[in-house]
């Protein structure tokens, strides 16, 4: 099965995600500088969730350069991953609008843990169907950025009960840590 | 004439109805946990439509593989098919925001219903432009499942009048029933 | 230039004019069959628009498929169809929320005019390009059918002053006109 | 690393930026003409931000016919225009829904401000690619476009401190500008 059609629906998914989450940036009824202000915790929200949609769809797109063929169970990881990504404009809205307040923090982070878990799930159906030898697997590693990613999300989900700048400031970490592209994907290309 | 731009415009179509979906998650206003006890009836059914839209986005994608050509009444085929899926977001979120009530619940059965029909139709139009001896039409075979999913729809959306739990409980044993790709096109592919 | 993105940017936006519109069904508070009613004109003109919107994208589609290129007049001439039409989920609104009223049923068919000229402007920038005994030249041939839409719709918009359902009414004659597939293109393509 | 996964989530972010602007134009409550009347200040900033995004998209389209690979900094260069442009619905619906005041005004500017920096940034990031002597490299050339573009966004925004329709008449001589596709990619595809 060819490749082709599942980067075009995860590209729209992915492409959509990203723009429908400005809409949660509501226009104010006040025409001064002033009134943008309380936008602004929704604001930052948005560029984190940016970040992180653009480096899932990075790393989504350096995984498929390495990718011969796709099966159901790919399908399905891959559908899965989007599952999650898709609910972090709510999330990014409720964190948004109640000032970073702790649970919503915390539940920003649970999207982004199961997200990551997902992703990892991705790869391994990827490993399984070409095979650790392939040059996907080989590129893939031991893949300890995944993994590292999501025992920091977890980690920064407990810490949100303490302070929610601690969870969010941790969340900030593991996007600095993939905005680096993967340059293991990178140079197996064909 | 060329297959290119029907699945193109159909993934568009696809990634939108399966993203603008988590609109209807609205924000709630608090910051607790109890706050989003709520929206878990919308959760629930935004899973279950989610499901649906990927299990017809896999089986439009395996269908297509074997389709050499498409013409007009296939376009339209195809057309009527998006139409009733494009109604999902709204029976999903009628159904979560009153919790599952009768009418809901039938109403989302009838969509569901509607739209296992003109899947239906689209594989029965490109039987008619491929031939019951190409590729295609000996993958599609006498299309069992998609016969067995309407019925058990319909037998649903009556049995949502005694108590709606049954027609919500059978849309899903439809869902786990294709959640199997699709094999007779698995193996067909060129 | 190829006319490839052109296809995609353009199928991108038809995909979410088609999808987006749905979100005006706004789903009712009460949870009876009765309470769907008020949005029965709403579902009408939704499904109008939606077959417009299909109608645009297979001409759309038969139309560049005996084009060989494109330059920035086209790229204009296309931006321009996709305005018009980008107008029509806001129009579909205001028509079904005031039950078929003279001005919105006007304001629709006023959309559908500038569209139905932009469409032919697009058709004749093509012409333009390839020249009139070319491929695409003699295909489109004198487009009677894109001259006699616009005339109707014109006549539509003056006859809503007399009853909106006149005007109403002979747009779906367009619809219906358009309906079949432009055997024309789909005779030439490659 | 190809570019054709780059042009096609791009053209899904342009497609959607340009198409849910439309969802700012409320329905109005009244059936009259009348009742248009308010959205008039929100129709003239959609049409201009439409124009924007397309001149966006075309320029895009040239610049991307001349390349031959991308990298991680095309990946992350490209995600910041995307990241400026999608705040520009935000921005259309705030300067529509206030009459043209003088804030509002500045902000539309600032982004258009900031998006011209990026794309001036994207262009640059493709050259340092492939190099000043490469089919790209020479036909971007001195960029005397890009650079006098973000001068002028630059002066608009402090003339709207005099008045906000300086500002405006500003951003449109900008549009006027690129509203002729750039000659240089054009004559330079492959």
């Amino acid at each position: 099965m060819g490749k082709g059609r599942i980067e075009a629906f995860s590209d729209g998914v992915f492409a959509i995600i990203i723009t429908i989450m400005v809409l949660e940036l509501k226009v104010p009824h006040g025409d001064s500088l002033a009134s943008l202000k309380p936008l602004l915790p929704v604001f930052l929200s948005y560029i984190l969730s940016f970040v992180n949609i653009a480096i899932y769809w990075n790393n989504h797109h350096h995984m498929f350069q390495t990718v011969h063929r796709v099966n159901g169970p790919v399908l399905w990881a891959n559908a899965h991953l989007l599952f999650w990504l898709s609910l972090i404009p709510f999330a990014t809205a409720w964190m948004g609008e109640n000032y970073f307040a702790k649970w919503p923090v915390a539940l920003y982070g649970v999207i982004l843990f199961l997200a990551g878990m997902a992703y990892y799930f991705l790869a391994h159906s990827l490993t399984g169907l070409h095979g650790k030898e392939s040059g996907f697997g080989r590129a893939l590693g031991s893949d300890t950025k995944g993994k590292i990613s999501v025992v920091i999300y977890a980690i920064g989900i407990g810490l949100c009960f303490i302070h929610p700048f601690i969870g969010f400031g941790l969340y900030i970490v593991v996007a600095i840590l993939w905005f680096i592209p993967d340059k293991r994907f990178e140079n197996k290309e064909e």
